[in-house]
């Protein structure tokens, strides 16, 4: 079989396409060019025509893209229009955050169970969610088949509870831990770089202050050039 | 002045590598190679080299790198040396876990004030962190001459609230809303994607099932046939 490569700025961009075109449905309009998804989404129309080459929707020159053609094409590609079941392991503030965190009913995730190692009896339960101790997650991942686990541990316990999920057979981890997991190639890892934007923005705000900075220096010299 | 470009990616790397060398520094080791690196990182050794030229500590062949001092370059390069001061805006369930999302303070970040409109009183605090209502924050943007502001309100409530931030001086925004912020070229945005990360994760994840049941599905065809 051949193997699909999608590019990855691409993959990440669907979702904003998706938001997009969802509002125009919802303002009735039946058509969009790429100009105009370009305009949306900060981002040059070549590189909307190339992201929605994957969709297979074809737009038409003068006229556009078919809107709720193209949004069904792209929940259909990413597998959002059915709902996948995850779990979630790590009940920190962050994890439990997420048990409420309702944009992903949107993207058809739903967190089924959490699982910690604080927790010691059954029946608690947190936004709907039912938690478990982390003794039960081997056994529930086989009789639920669950594929797919949101891990928020802290960084100290995130190696061996990656280990643990791999053991049970998760086949993809989406890591909301600082550290980077050594897992074998059979499991998928997503990491949520908070680290690395943080780092985009204060590089970028320090050198936008540093340029107002020198600007405002080189006003003082020139004015006291003048003087 | 001549004005830096830097690569994103390189960029979002960054604080693997900090991490990676605290680690080392721990273990007393003094020096690290590329290859070193690159492994710890699940990245390529020439893709190192090439991270660790903007931070200006050479590496000597057969050497490597001296880990003190690209663990403080590299600090000192995204200004973690020093705290930056930075406001919340908006306490929904993920606001109020950011507050005590305990990795930011290692990266110099501090979030000195959180506000939202459904505060109405002053004097409450949630993990350590004072909290205001809405209509203080343009009053403590200048008086604390804060410029990054963290966003977690509703999408619905996104736009306006990044108007206000622009309005009262904010220069940059860190987006974990799911709207497309519409701000003028003086706000800089970094935005969590994390839909765009699921994305990524469905894409692959539902590939790697299907190349999976196409295997098992060639392999019944080969059994068949050999019967």
């Amino acid at each position: 079989m051949e193997k699909q490569i999608y590019s990855i700025p691409t993959l990440k961009r669907l979702p904003s396409y998706l938001r997009e075109l969802s509002r125009l449905q919802q303002e009735r309009i039946k058509q969009v060019s790429s100009p105009q998804l370009a305009k949306l989404l900060h981002v040059d129309s070549i590189t909307v025509r190339k992201d929605l080459e994957i969709i297979k929707v074809p737009g038409r020159t003068g006229v556009g893209y078919p809107v709720g053609q193209l949004l069904d094409g792209i929940q259909e590609f990413l597998g959002w229009k059915n709902t996948s079941e995850v779990f979630l392991v790590g009940l920190n503030e962050l994890g439990r955050a997420l048990l409420g965190y309702s944009p992903f009913t949107e993207h058809g995730l739903k967190i089924i169970a959490a699982f910690d190692h604080t927790i010691d009896e059954l029946g608690q339960i947190h936004h709907s969610v039912p938690l478990f101790p982390l003794t039960e997650l081997r056994h529930l991942t086989e009789r639920l088949k669950i594929k797919m686990a949101i891990l928020c541990v802290s960084d100290q316990e995130a190696q061996e509870t990656a280990e643990l999920l791999e053991d049970a057979g998760i086949m993809a981890i989406w890591n909301f831990t600082q550290h980077t997991l050594q897992v074998s190639e059979r499991v998928l890892v997503q990491r949520v770089n908070l680290a690395g934007d943080l780092a985009v923005l204060s590089v970028k705000l320090r050198d936008r202050l540093q340029n107002e900075f020198d600007e405002v220096d080189q006003q003082g010299k020139d004015r006291s050039l003048q003087s």
